[in-house]
């Protein structure tokens, strides 16, 4: 086992420098930054129309950046409270790995140019949308993978993200400015099929006997402040100018204090020992962020965001209630971090929610900014109703992308014979971290009351 | 008494979800987003002249607004430090509700036109401030009243700050930016009030025997870096223009600096033991703060705010000693967490040197910015001396309305039968929380040296 | 020993007071605020041309001060993953002295006009990068040193830092805006220094023995976060106008991320446990902005970003490793918290790369922001190559005066007889603190596998 480990520790180690002197010699022949007063060079020039690129819309950018380009650690954070410590530094490799390899990728698609891929604040903001969708992902075999297979996983995550969001935003023309679709939805059930193939029997036997201390609450009660000061700018970091940034803004702020309430009206219902844990409010306030993503900018009255995102709050108690127990026992996916209630339904609502509001939109309602956050419409070139049929076949695009590319990510994941027991073991702290956590103490704490009901 | 606490979980849920209706609906009917371009709407025709609304101001708080809006939680990452982890989730809930509550009664007090309320990220920052102020009230009392009773709490409390707020700023014309009178005064001595009339014999004495782990000296160390970081601006959150929020930036900096230097020459002095926790240095960065509230923007020299701030630092360590006891065991007040000396004292001070700064105020000193910071001085409708009388009777309405208010809100909570014992116990962590924190260990702690003095 | 601890109480209570009287004294007399409108001031007037102080520079400071005015706190939060909390209110108390006193010290360098020092939000700016470096001086000391001393090495330090800076930025000309000269490598060659002049072999054998506790890694975790959220603004935070800032910030992220797949590579290899810690990761973002401080602005290229980012990753692990117990053993300078290889190697090894791109320094690449980066080259005054001589004669200076200032620093605080074993017992947590942590455990956890090589 020591030979084991020791090959494995070697193997993170040479396929790290592997990537970083790929990534080094891909920068070196291709990426540039942008050259002086080029903000008129992208809307001009490059594809990158599905991001407003103008003068007023980049210089606030450019001072803000240094705040939304890395609020994907805001999910960081939260994941502390979630994943436990252990799991941190495999993240920040992930986060590190993801925003050069997204940089990339995004770059060749959106900011291509004469054989060269012009970089600027904006780019980082791409890449930091697609760092988020990665780290759900993740959430879902965290404890399971060993980090080798996370940086696979990155690898092929990314470049999936970014081939989804290309489709959905240039070519279908599809608006999902906070990321319903791109980052919540595919995050959530690309994570899920990856973990579906990479399904032991005996490993998550194993789990059943966990047990967290406390501490994951201090660092969810840190991470839910976290969120409901930075998340607001995270579903409107993306949104058109200052005016439409406001709705997006207020909308997700108002969602975030209905989904709070929506848990102290569920949790002592559902739980007879009445205890509430702070996870639970950092859950809700989670999943009224994915269900903003989208809507975020459409809703135009203040108490359909309150009544949205008191439906938000109310999925993560009854998914870990009802559905958790299900995804585990029948269709046998362990969701280590329970990304599916709270990044997965909650992002399809959205969606959803993105849909309807989509084919209600009128110019009366909208104003001036119809053009700004539904542009085909305001041009006449679309229907409201085709724009919203449009919308909904983006769901269905980014559902299939997402379970073909974790069936793809999770065989190469397997084939490659790099997930033996000695590996996982790896993982969980025995090898790699001297401090004995484990990987995330939903799976463990939830599980008793659902087992419970259902067995 | 485990009927008694299925009783007193489903109470809360249905309160929460007949609070939550509540809102929708009454956001349903008034609330509405402003429309377009509407920054000059406001100052025009709503009744908002208190908070300047002209286009050079509304634009930057557009973008900034998604920090601002949220210090409050600022208060709670130091809440944490003081009231135990077992209280957050408690203190999100009141956030969670306040917001929208405090959003419908200042819509009508302030932007209230033809039926509708017209919100904006002027109104989120509004609500923050009448957040912070339930926050502090809260402070008080917890520990010894159960969720139920906090909604109830900051039901009223949001109404009487709003209406406090109301009165000083647009009847009499007082200017108070960083909330000395409206947020800290008001805050602490309504939740006192609230304490004395909830006042119980024999649960202040099982307060005694608490003893509280270290834990909480980590979130003091948090908390207090993360105030250093955003207290400035939330002080000079809602001042004029930007050269004058920069004074009112400086001098709470400067004020912060001082009032860490004072504890470090009060704190050996006072205690034999020599001990200085972390969250001492958290109290006076607090008081430095609810000292510049009102003076931040009137200080027109930096060394005013060096001396300010070292006296505000002085006023935590020595009330702990000498005046908690008193309060305790003359006035049967309880004060968990000692608001009376990290917010009320200073608050006080702050007015009267608020007063004492407008009654020096001329227009040499002030430059173009007196229009901004005492216009009714400006335009000569008022003598420095009347308004710095203004100034004084704002303090006193302040006082008799927080000492009403909390006299009708305690009777209110004590009549409806909500506090029995068990309810009690349901906050202390046995029902709701499976962490086994108490709720604040400031009572604990302080108390040893300060009743040794007075036995 | 207890009236040497009263006494030590007092010593420090007294100080403290004497130190914020002569402040304030001397705020007083010279420091008033900035006039209305005066941006122009400063750059017309006073001695302050190594920072933009023109209009489009000087707005968007205003708003952002709040921010990056405290961004040495992130330092803070750092050092409380490695300082433990014990010494967080020592660093406090450092910091709130250091801040008055830069500001009084570099005033009169830079914004001294008739009398009186001019102080604004750029001031604030200044007195934090001058906070910064203090704190990473008492890095190196922390742990064997009483506050009293720390004060007065704060007094010490924050006037050499001053010097050492005018001398580099008015009289040399050279541009070292993210503080890899000024900041990083001064504060850690000063800090050794005075650490070396202050060695204590009994002292040293009782650190030996100690252990910590893993909570150490919590905050290291917490602290990785906040610097990869924090640090490309602080980097950035002086660079020139909107589109020169963005290249700091976007070559700082960069660097960032390079480091940490450098870390992921080298500590598999270095230990044999394979254990990786999150300090290390730490320590490895800290070292790659320490590298970027003076090329952030100068790099053309994004992969030059990453080369440097890697190999800034590399120094830490290494340094900890072959470096630190040669330091500890041959030249008896024990450095707590390992400042020479996160802030110190890196810091030479930055300005050295800066040196390095200054003198490849084309207009062609630069294009317009070459007179805002190297203004003195733009103009022609200088050639590339004459510019580049200066920088390498700013390392030189840097280090001289670090080593200098130490040694003189370190008598002071040793002939004044206050460094008795009792005294150094005092910040050991018996006295001054509650919490039994000590300093820090780099050196007791790091030593194990480096003493086990040499011995």
């Amino acid at each position: 086992m020591p030979a084991h480990t020791t090959t494995s520790r070697l193997q993170l180690s040479g396929l790290c420098f592997l990537l970083q002197t790929l990534t080094i010699i891909l920068f070196a022949i291709f990426v540039r930054y942008s050259p002086e007063n080029s903000p008129g060079l992208c809307s001009q020039q490059l594809n990158c129309s599905w991001r407003n690129q103008d003068l007023g819309f980049q210089h606030p950018r450019f001072r803000d950046v240094h705040l939304q380009a890395l609020l994907g650690f805001g999910l960081l954070v939260t994941f502390l409270g979630r994943y436990g410590l252990g799991s941190v530094a495999i993240s920040i490799l992930v986060v590190a790995f993801a925003v050069q390899w997204a940089i990339l990728i995004q770059g060749f698609l959106y900011f291509f140019l004469n054989g060269k891929i012009y970089v600027g604040a904006q780019s980082m903001v791409s890449a930091d949308f697609c760092t988020a969708a990665v780290l759900i992902a993740t959430g879902a075999v965290l404890g399971r993978v060993n980090p080798v297979q996370m940086l696979l996983l990155t690898l092929l995550g990314v470049t999936l993200f970014a081939l989804n969001e290309y489709i959905l935003h240039s070519l279908m023309g599809v608006r999902d400015s906070g990321g319903s679709l791109t980052v919540h939805t595919f995050g959530a059930y690309f994570g899920l099929m990856v973990s579906r193939i990479l399904h032991q029997p005996h490993t998550d036997k194993r789990k059943e006997q966990q047990d967290t201390g406390h501490q994951p609450d201090v660092f969810a009660a840190v991470g839910t402040i976290y969120l409901w000061i930075f998340l607001p700018s995270f579903t409107s970091a993306t949104t058109a100018r200052d005016n439409a940034e406001s709705w997006a803004l207020l909308n997700t702020y108002f969602s975030l204090a209905a989904s709070t309430l929506a848990t102290f009206v569920l949790s002592p219902v559902l739980h007879e020992e009445g205890t509430l844990r702070m996870v639970q409010l950092q859950d809700a306030t989670l999943a009224s962020a994915a269900m903003m993503g989208t809507a975020g900018e459409m809703l135009v009255t203040p108490f359909g965001a309150l009544i949205a995102g008191f439906l938000a709050g109310l999925i993560p108690p009854l998914g870990f209630r009802f559905l958790t127990p299900i995804l585990r026992s029948r269709l046998k996916t362990q969701d280590t971090c329970g990304v599916h209630n709270v990044h997965g339904l909650p992002g399809i609502l959205g969606a959803l929610l993105g849909t309807l509001l989509t084919a209600l939109a009128t110019a009366d309602a909208y104003g001036g900014r119809l053009e700004l956050v539904l542009p085909l419409v305001a041009q006449g070139s679309r229907t409201a109703a085709y724009q919203a049929l449009c919308h909904l076949c983006a769901l269905l695009v980014t559902l299939l992308l997402a379970i073909l590319g974790g069936c793809l990510t999770g065989a190469i994941l397997k084939i490659k014979g790099l997930n033996s027991p000695s590996d996982t073991r790896y993982l969980e702290n025995t090898v790699l971290w001297e401090v004995a956590e484990e990987g995330c103490d939903r799976g463990a704490s939830r599980k008793k009351p659902g087992t419970s009901t259902l067995v």
